[in-house]
């Protein structure tokens, strides 16, 4: 398998390691200190010190003496180290994009738990950003997604889910689920939880043999073979990844579920015929919100009129720019909706939303166990691609369990049906069936 | 008690009895008839016959020998008589105010299931709006609600809420809960229904003995006794409705529980102090979207970082005009928001929403309940207003079970918690406890 083009690439060739020597030699002046204060300030003082590359060491204020009588400084929760002038200079300009850079190409590193730090600085720029509308709306701007059209998305999607089936396989479950998993006990291993958020996810539909089920992004199959293979649907499962498809179709001829289930190589657009449900599990942080009243009106003309839907995605709790090093290198065109905002694909239908849940800390769960299983196979990731590759993915999967313990990201399932339905369930007892 | 000023009265002296002799002396014109027809047009049709004074009767054109080719024409579900010429003119300019009033005041009659008569009509005046937005638009403006202002509101609540304890006594349940109850079964009766609604809302909030809760919007205390009764907290109740404050604090103190309940008679605009518990059951219908934002504030302020919140209220599948004359007779400045439009409420506090539930069919099944009893204490009623009264009431129930078989109103229980509280269930398991 190639090389693949690391992430942060671009900024190990703006600096090569002469420049950095030079740099490391030069030593840090007060000018570099005094951006170093501006950087802990502007993320509203964290507990973390920054270190340069001469060794100078900056702390926020309140654990320095001079602010200390204020109040009492909480410890430190990490050591931000970095490695070059260059990239001081790159955390100014745009913070997101720069640091998640600079920590593929170990230009910044961090000592401490990565987790720990992320969660660290979540919070406290949260804190920071919401003192300040004005820039809240030029970060937005600047964050912009890419647009999802039907060739961009193609593009957006290549760009993740075909990085190799084996890469996938190293750490995640073995029937490959990419989404939040659905943790009933505190016992519960991630295989346990990935086959328990599939059932919540058909108990939600009340999905019945026979059943026709259209799904729009199967990943790579496990839910639509899971509704045929234990539910006896119908399903008819769409995806533009081809590796991901590849992968689904042979698992279902493996499992001689070929006649029930069909994965179909396209776009959640092209969606055609009438189903009991339809179902997107973690699609909609790829679709865009331009392109929701589309996904709406899919939705609509798929339904019969007793029909049930269900839409699981990642979310905020207030519309925000998303992460931009994670637009730009992990997930291109990605954007976390609000529920305001996900109310375009169901108010213009006049559907009728009969059920809401925040699976956040079931996903903050998910990507720790994801991260655990990323870490024990970072020697064979960094065989496969490259140590930049692996800096890169181990803070992507570090900041999502951050994002998802701080309330930074919300995680979604959202029962929906036609407005003039009555083939509604009285309860949600149903969800919970008696062991 | 002195007798209330009729809801119709306005159309009564308008139109005399000698009036109304008159005009049906004259018997209906080919205008007349062509205007019932145009009725039944711009209600989409509905399988309903309308007769005139002189008793010429109009049936939807599929159910009328020429059209009947194209489809079976469905069996008719109800005769509306209109009993006079000015009248059938007043159902052209506002039809929902005219019809209400017509039927306050006995100038229009429904022969038939009075319920099934009003689905009728929701189903079939529902779709032919949708295909009509101006017309939606315009009647949005038409039927705009008054202000909630502090003062507004007290008036509109005194409206509704203080037409004496006595008549809503004859049909609501013994501890006076006047919003939706919950039926986790099929033989669930109203007074164990208004206790499990009860029991689920303080299950949501996972209340626990010693806790403070606040409630804005407390009806006749009925939760509020319950939470310190059956849960041990201590609660502190808002409302601005006199009678039902008077009722709430004899009860409370009757049952030897003044220490733990307090009762404010003030608007929730004035909530003050930090609770655990923020929750507002039956009250959002009367904020008005213009205090969603207010309200909001108001919740986050009040709850501490480890607090939760819930908000039940009658709500839309998508934005849409108040019917008017519920509006105007019923409940001055209620309007029932969609999701969407509740999120006012929640994203600019960076609340976090836990939980959604849609009980839209057990407010079905409560007013249901509320109206056969309504229907069983009439005379009883008419004796303490008049017979117009109770016309108009029989018509506001009938037409609540009507709003929400037909999907036109929705029942949201919305939980929610500040954005960074981790102190979140896992699951909604606590919900439905093991019997």
């Amino acid at each position: 398998m190639p090389k693949r083009q690391s992430a942060g690439a671009g900024g190990s060739t703006l600096l090569g390691i002469e420049e950095r020597r030079a740099s490391a030699r030069s030593g840090s002046t007060a000018l570099d200190r005094w951006l170093t204060r501006r950087i802990l300030a502007e993320a509203g003082h964290p507990p973390v010190a920054i270190e340069l590359w001469d060794g100078a060491c900056t702390e926020p204020p309140s654990s320095s003496g001079a602010a200390a009588a204020a109040a009492a400084a909480p410890d430190l929760v990490a050591r931000m180290e970095i490695r070059d002038r260059r990239t001081l200079y790159g955390l100014l300009v745009n913070s997101d994009v720069a640091f998640g850079d600079a920590i593929s190409a170990d230009r910044i590193r961090v000592h401490g738990d990565l987790v720990t730090f992320l969660e660290t600085i979540y919070r406290s720029t949260d804190e920071a950003i919401s003192l300040d509308s004005r820039k809240h709306r030029f970060k937005a701007w600047l964050n912009r997604p890419r647009r999802n059209t039907r060739a961009g998305s193609r593009s957006n999607i290549h760009h993740h889910y075909d990085l190799g089936n084996d890469f996938y396989r190293l750490w995640l479950d073995e029937e490959m689920v990419y989404t939040c998993a659905y943790y009933p006990h505190e016992n519960t291993t991630l295989e346990e939880a990935q086959q328990s958020k599939m059932d919540h996810v058909c108990r939600k539909l009340e999905l019945r043999p026979g059943q026709r089920v259209v799904e729009a992004g199967c990943g790579w199959g496990s839910l639509a073979i899971h509704m045929a293979r234990r539910y006896g649907a119908q399903v008819r499962a769409f995806n533009i990844s081809r590796e991901q498809i590849r992968f689904a179709r042979e698992r279902a001829a493996a499992l001689g579920l070929g006649e029930r289930v069909e994965f179909v190589e396209d776009d959640y657009r092209t969606v055609e015929g009438e189903y009991d449900a339809f179902v997107s599990v973690g699609m909609l942080e790829h679709v865009g919100v331009d392109n929701y009243r589309t996904l709406g009106e899919v939705a609509a003309r798929s339904l019969k009129p007793d029909g049930r839907g269900l839409i699981h995605s990642i979310g905020r709790n207030a519309p925000a720019p998303n992460n931009a090093w994670i637009e730009r290198r992990i997930f291109p065109g990605s954007y976390p909706p609000s529920l305001a905002e996900m109310s375009t694909i169901f108010e213009p239908q006049e559907f009728s939303i009969l059920d809401v849940e925040n699976l956040r800390l079931h996903y903050a769960r998910t990507c720790r166990a994801w991260l655990g299983r990323f870490e024990a196979a970072a020697e064979r990731v960094a065989a496969m691609y490259d140590a930049d590759f692996v800096r890169a993915w181990r803070l992507y999967l570090a900041g999502s369990v951050a994002a998802f313990t701080t309330g930074s990201l919300q995680l979604f399932q959202v029962v929906f049906a036609p407005g003039r339905s009555n083939s509604v369930p009285m309860t949600r007892e149903h969800m919970y069936p008696r062991q």
